[in-house]
Order: structure tokens, then C-alpha cells, then sequence
């Protein structure tokens, strides 16, 4: 090995890097790239080289080959989904992370792997201002980082499956029985997990009519007529902060309804649970206090790069009845002891990268303060957005809150077509949806770069292509 | 933002991984840290700070207070577990994956993403000489990232669930019915994939005695059996290089039990998969062309960082079926179009880093023919381990196979005080484990920093450790 030249080449990279996030932030490049599908596969050889070639020249065909064919997620006009973040801090931390190379599934195979992410994981909480049994430091719950709310969910609905068959939810008698919650709000992942789970499709709460969110009293009816016909209700899963209109399930009423029940709450705040960084952001139906599990991804709005999901447990015990397993090879007196954490027993995979250590550069280099003006601020651009969209005839605002403004056109057909048409617009990404039946436009805040210039200008983007065609 | 700031950090980091990796080589570091459980967590503070703080000594801390508090697993010394590698060329890939931050869920959300990941794994099938089915240029199945052999196992298992009960395997009826088959040797993540997936635990199919491997006629006995009883006979996992001794079940065979009875074979080939690498190393039990899916971990034997799990299936849609989801915010033409594969669902997380670019990075970096070297080098340094054991009294070779070597001492006892001794002994790290109910030491090389020298100090050490206390 050279060391020399990695050195080289690291530098090398960091100064393109550099440059690539002035590009964004000057909106030198198009959001969206320009090719077909297969323009990438095109450029590409067909079998691996069987002779090494240089660090430089695999740069060089990134920036030539691969770069102009992402959509860059970081772009000040790039208001698809949610967003997914990013900042030097966190690119630093993956380089060393990288670089370390260790395996932290447990304690013992790595134990500042374990003791940072729970220590990150607590910082978290409290910033937060999760219940203190969500950290490690009460010895009851904690948090361990997740790939994506997907997988957080997954991991919450079957420690939840377990919990309510007292461990025998896959024997003949309570599968086929178990029930898991939500509204047809949230996320796709969901309804994912619980079919990965082998629980079904979950049932759909009702919404409160005009709120899209989670009617608790609905709630409460189904869970006791599905226990009077002999089901299991097992989890709900409220969601702060939909994917579509970023509404908020009333976690408070639906806690109640579930602690009464002993049903386990598990809480998708994926993208809105980091807005409680700010506390004139907190708001009563956030309500952490009532679940049994809270999943925020720091990759959405924290300036972490993906994949970093946390999700916090009230009840550690919990995950481990579920998913852990130590077979021989895996045997080890530290575990054994019982003193330490052993996070493959809080996860799908066994093996995992020492994820903690991004989240630590990030909430260090930026403190707090910043984290919350970085909020703060996206907030102020969705709020401008939204005055644009309402002051312009021949659009309606269907939904605004945090950093999402969801609009539409007068008609139905009008929405449809400036869709079609701005999904040709390489310098404005916007996700299409479908709210109360009619189609609708999101934009979501968050690239570091965006500020008010690159929202007046991208809206008048949007407006450009709602023109009737001349 | 400031990029100057950054660039020097990344310099500076890329200075001290040079330095950290020139330390490993050198022995200069222990493979195992010093300290108790708590020590980390005493170093860091209890609170995140409100403030920014600098990069240079976010860095300085790393070095300070997580490197030491680490365990070494690129160290020459490190032979526990499965190797979990790295190099230099993977680890400037992560630099750019995370500077360039974006998210590959679908074809549509980062073209080039999606389209390097299926030239890479086209690039690796090729290389390993997977049939052609298992190629994405081939149309009909292709190879996914996932983060692990867990995920790989999860999905598969999932996907043959839904296949074999006609996507119905959640519904009444069928569900307690399905079964999955694999021996006690399979590694634990298939046991807990099949329960993450709520079908219970899997049926043990007798191994011959001796040989650590299925029993391909037990396996069509139990099967036929299991099906003449109402069940629904599923998957079968095979392992090609198991975790406790690297033995390989008759993948043809089991193939043919299979196929006949139009069962789904998964093919866990973690770490013994990328030994196909070397055509002098392909052997007729590894039988590829008999899976319906195929998984290999680039990140333990292919100098690529984790988490890179290759998960090859022969039929694309058997995995979309079970896993896909495309609510309304995730439409888009390119999807309608079904022209493009949109890899989120291919795994259980919506969202996705862009995986492959490490991948990308190590095959060119080093060619194949040097990592055809790199494998060739860690099994000629077991070959020498395995001699050296064979050689010394009071030692038994329990296994040997490509880069793991397996021993014990005389007796139970003694093998259970060199283990204890061992585990004290920071400069080597062995797994224990159990073979035919017996205490055993595994050693598994593949450290891109070992060579003969540190094999026999590392012997030295294990065989000092052995004699008997003074």
C-alpha cells in the first residue's frame, strides 16, 4: 500500500468536494441530470479491470462520469421528499471512519464504537428533550443508530410482536392474530415492516377528517373490537411529521389509548422529531413521553450524511428479548457479564461500521445553537415559499408546516400538468403526491445552501412552467 | 460553510490514517484496548456542546480519546471472527460518497447511484463466475448492496416466503405453515432473519457426521415429510465457508432437492464466496447456479470497507414482488416506464446511500488480479498457521480451510484456560467457539498487514499463553 498516495488522492478529493458544494451553492449545476436511463451503464466497461489503476484517475472518472449523472440532493433547489443531509463535518468523520475500519456489533469488538454511539444517542435525547428513560444513562432504555426509519420500524413492530405473544409470536396459535396500527399517513416503511414482520398489512386508523391525522378515538374503538374478536393488538405506530403534509398523530391521546392497553407505541418522527432541537418547536402532540419506542433520522434535517436513524427504546430489554442471538463465536466475559451493550442485539444485521462517530463530529463542529438556527432557517424559507404560492393566483396552499409547503393549481388537470412539466426542469426538483384524492406539488426545505434568493427563484420556476404552453 | 477549514481537516485525517495504518503494520499498537467498560463513556462529556467547535480538535479527540478505546481489525494480530477489511481505495470512496451526499432509493433520485451499482455487481458476478441469470445485463436477475449478510438472508427469506405461498404468506392459512431449512451451522443471522420474518425458527437438517455440512438426503427426507404433514416447505439456506469452520454445504445437491420441489435456495457465501475470485480455488460444492440468490460480503474479504454485502438474485421480480412499495410521493416516470430498477425495493430501508461507489473504487484500485493475490496470500499465511499448530505438541488442527484455521489443546480444560488466558492478551485476538460440542480457538487471517513474521509471533503468543502458569 501507498500511503503517499492516498494522501495524495484525499486531498485531491477534498478539494473537488470543495468545489462541488460552491457549484451547488452558486447553482452552477442542474438539480436533476440530464441523461436517459442507461447513460450511466454506457460509460461504464463491462468487466472489472484486472490490473490496478490510479487513484487519481478513478477521481477523475467520477467527476467525469458519475457526478453528472446524480441528482444532487444538497442542491438549494432540491425540494423532492425530505430532505437528506450533509455538511464537511459529517463527510469528515466518514473518511476517518472509514479509514478505522472497525466492527462495532459489540462491546467487545470495539468498545469506544458502543460507548460513543451511546453517549451520541443520549446527547441526542437530551437535546431533544426525550423522557430520560430513552437514554443510556438511566439503565433502562437508550438509543442505537439505525440505518433509516425503515429499519427502525422494522426493529420497533418486532420487539413489539414479541412483547405482546410473551415471546411466542411466531408459534401456531398467535400468528395470523397479532395486529399492528397506523393511518393510511404513514410511511410507506411501515406497512413495509409489518408485511417483513410476517404480521399482514397493518390496520388502517381512521384520520380526523381535514387533520390527516390518526383519530384516537377510532383508534381505541378498533383495538377493542379486534380484542373482543380475538385478535392481538400489538403496536401502533403514530407518525410527527407525515411524509405527504407533515401532519402530527396526537402521540398524547394515542398513548393513552395504548398504555391502558398495553399495546407498544412506536413514534416515526423521522423528519419533523428534530424540530424539538428548538424548544418553541416542541409541541404537545410530539409527546415522546408516551412511547415505547422514537425514531428521529438525524440524516434528514441534522446535517448528518445517510444512512444515520436514531432510534431510542424506553425498555432495552425489550429489543434484546427479540432480536438477540450469541452463538459460540460470539460468546465473550464482557457480554457475559451483563455491564455492556451489545448493539447487534438492537438491530437487524449482525455486523456494523462504527456509526457514531459521524453524529459526534457533527453535533460538535456545529453545537447546538447552530443546529437550531439551521432549522430556524428553513423554517423562514418554507414560510416565504408559502406566502409566494398564496399570493399567486391559480394556486392554492394545501398544507405548511416546518420546512414543507404543499401546493396545488386550480384545477386537478392544471396540477397534472405543471407536474409533467416540471419534472422536465432539470434546476427544480419538487415530489409529486396525492393529498385527500388530488394531486398536489411538495417542497421541502433543507439544503444547506438555500437561502431567500434560491426560493424566489426556484418558484419562479415552478410558476414558469404552470404558464399555459405559448 | 467554511471549505478551507474542511480541506485541511481532510489533509490532516488523511495524515493520520496513514500514520494509523503504517502503526498497524508495525505492531505498534495492541489489537485489543485496555480499558474496563466506562472508560470511553467517562471521556465524553455528558452533554453536547451548545457551541461549534473545530474540526482540528474533533480530530486531536478522535485520536485522543475513540482510537484507543478501539479494536484493531485491519491489525496483522486481529484474527477473530471473519476478517472485516479495508484500503485505502475504499476508504477515499467513502470521502466522496459522503461529500457528494446523495440518495439512491430509486433509479430517479440518482441515475449514475443506481446504474454503478448494477455495473459493479455485473463487474463482481463476472469475476466470481456467477451464471449469467445472476447478472442485471442479463434482464432477468442482477445483484443489490446490502449492508450485510443479515439483510441479504432477511430479503431473500422474505422473497421465498412470498413466492412459495403465492404472495399470501401474511394471510390466514398459510401463515405457521411455511418453513425454512438449514443446518446448526448456519450462521446466526439466518435463525434470527427467519424469526425477524415471523416464520418461527428453522428447521436443523442433520449434517454428516464429520463434515460440518447438510445432509442432502436428510434435507428431501424432512421436506417430503414436512409437506406430507400439510407444511410448506419455503427456503433453504446453504452456507458456502461457514462462520465456525469454513465448510461448505453441497450446494448441487441440495440444489437438486430444491429445484425438484420448487424450494427457494439461498446461498450464504459471506466469506468464502470471494475465494471464487480465484478460478484454482472454484470448487463444485459452492454451486452457484443452483441459488436463487447468492450472497457474498466484499467488506470481509475483498478489501472493501463495511458494510458492502453483494446479494445476487436469479429472478428480479420475485424480490420486487415481496418488497416493493411506491406510494404517490414516490412515482415517478422513469418507474412507470419499467425501465429502470429502483433498488429500495430490493432491501428492507426506503432510503439508501450511494452504495457502490466503494466497490467501484477497490476493483479498480487494485485490479483483480492483485485481490486474486491478496486471497492467495491470506490462505498460504493459514497454511503456515495450520503447520505451525500441527507441528507443536499439545495442539490439535480441528479445521482448516482457506484463510481460517481452527485448534484445540489436549483437552477441554486446557482449551477453556488458553482462552481465558488469551482474552487477556491485548496484542492477538482469537474467536473461541464450539465444534461438536467441544471448546475451540479460531484464527482467521486476512489483515492487509499480515505476513509470515506476525504468523508466527502470533503463534509465539497463542503458545505462550498455552504453557502452563509459573
Amino acid at each position: 500500500m501507498n500511503e503517499r498516495a492516498f494522501q495524495t488522492a484525499a486531498a485531491d478529493a477534498a478539494g473537488r468536494l470543495a468545489e462541488h458544494w460552491r457549484a451547488l451553492a452558486s447553482c452552477e449545476l442542474p438539480v436533476v441530470p440530464p441523461g436517459p436511463p442507461g447513460t450511466t451503464l454506457k460509460a461504464l466497461p463491462e468487466t472489472a479491470p484486472e490490473q490496478g489503476e490510479d487513484l487519481a484517475d478513478i477521481l477523475e472518472d467520477t467527476w467525469h462520469t458519475i457526478v453528472p449523472q446524480l441528482v444532487h440532493w444538497q442542491h438549494p433547489n432540491f425540494l423532492g421528499y425530505y430532505p437528506t443531509n450533509n455538511s464537511p463535518a459529517s463527510t469528515l468523520a466518514e473518511l476517518v471512519t472509514a479509514g478505522l475500519g472497525v466492527q462495532g456489533m459489540m462491546w467487545s469488538t470495539s468498545p469506544a464504537a458502543t460507548e460513543l454511539e451511546m453517549r451520541v444517542c443520549d446527547w441526542l435525547a437530551r437535546a431533544l428533550d426525550l423522557p430520560p428513560r430513552f437514554t443510556h444513562a438511566s439503565g433502562q432504555g437508550g438509543g442505537v443508530i439505525q440505518d433509516s426509519a425503515s429499519s427502525a420500524a422494522l426493529v420497533a413492530v418486532v420487539a413489539a410482536l414479541h412483547r405482546a405473544s410473551r415471546g411466542r409470536w411466531r408459534e401456531h396459535g398467535t400468528e395470523g392474530r397479532l395486529r399492528v396500527y397506523c393511518t393510511d399517513q404513514a410511511n410507506s416503511c411501515v406497512p413495509k415492516a409489518v408485511r417483513i414482520a410476517g404480521a399482514g398489512e397493518p390496520v388502517l386508523v381512521p384520520t380526523v377528517p381535514g387533520t390527516h391525522t390518526m383519530d384516537p378515538a377510532a383508534l381505541a374503538d378498533r383495538v377493542d373490537a379486534d380484542r373482543a374478536a380475538g385478535l392481538v393488538p400489538a403496536a401502533v405506530v403514530a407518525t410527527v411529521g407525515t411524509t405527504v403534509t407533515c401532519a402530527t398523530d396526537p402521540v398524547p391521546r394515542i398513548g393513552a389509548v395504548c398504555r391502558e392497553r398495553g399495546i407498544w407505541l412506536h413514534v416515526d418522527a423521522a423528519y419533523a422529531g428534530s424540530a424539538a432541537l428548538c424548544p418553541e418547536l416542541r409541541e404537545d402532540d410530539a409527546g415522546p413521553e408516551f412511547a415505547d419506542s422514537y425514531a428521529v433520522n438525524a440524516h434528514k434535517w441534522l446535517r448528518t450524511g445517510t444512512p444515520c436513524d436514531i432510534l431510542w427504546v424506553a425498555d432495552r430489554g425489550d429489543l434484546a428479548d427479540a432480536l438477540g442471538a450469541t452463538p459460540s463465536y460470539l460468546r465473550n466475559d464482557a457480554t457475559d457479564s451483563g455491564k455492556v451493550v451489545d448493539f447487534k442485539d438492537w438491530q437487524v444485521p449482525l455486523g456494523r461500521p462504527m456509526r457514531a462517530l459521524k453524529l459526534w463530529y457533527v453535533l460538535r463542529a456545529h453545537g447546538l445553537e447552530e443546529l437550531r438556527e439551521v432549522i430556524r432557517h428553513d423554517i423562514r424559507l418554507a414560510a416565504l415559499l408559502a406566502s409566494l404560492v398564496e399570493r399567486e393566483p391559480g394556486f392554492h396552499l394545501v398544507a405548511h408546516r416546518l420546512g414543507l409547503v404543499v401546493l396545488r393549481a386550480e384545477t386537478d388537470d392544471r396540477t397534472r400538468e405543471l407536474t409533467q412539466r416540471l419534472a422536465g426542469e432539470p434546476d427544480v426538483l419538487c415530489t409529486p403526491a396525492i393529498v385527500d384524492g388530488r394531486p398536489v406539488l411538495r417542497a421541502a426545505l433543507g439544503s444547506p445552501y438555500a437561502d431567500e434568493t434560491t426560493v424566489r427563484r426556484a418558484w419562479d420556476t415552478v410558476r414558469a412552467c404552470a404558464a399555459p404552453a405559448s
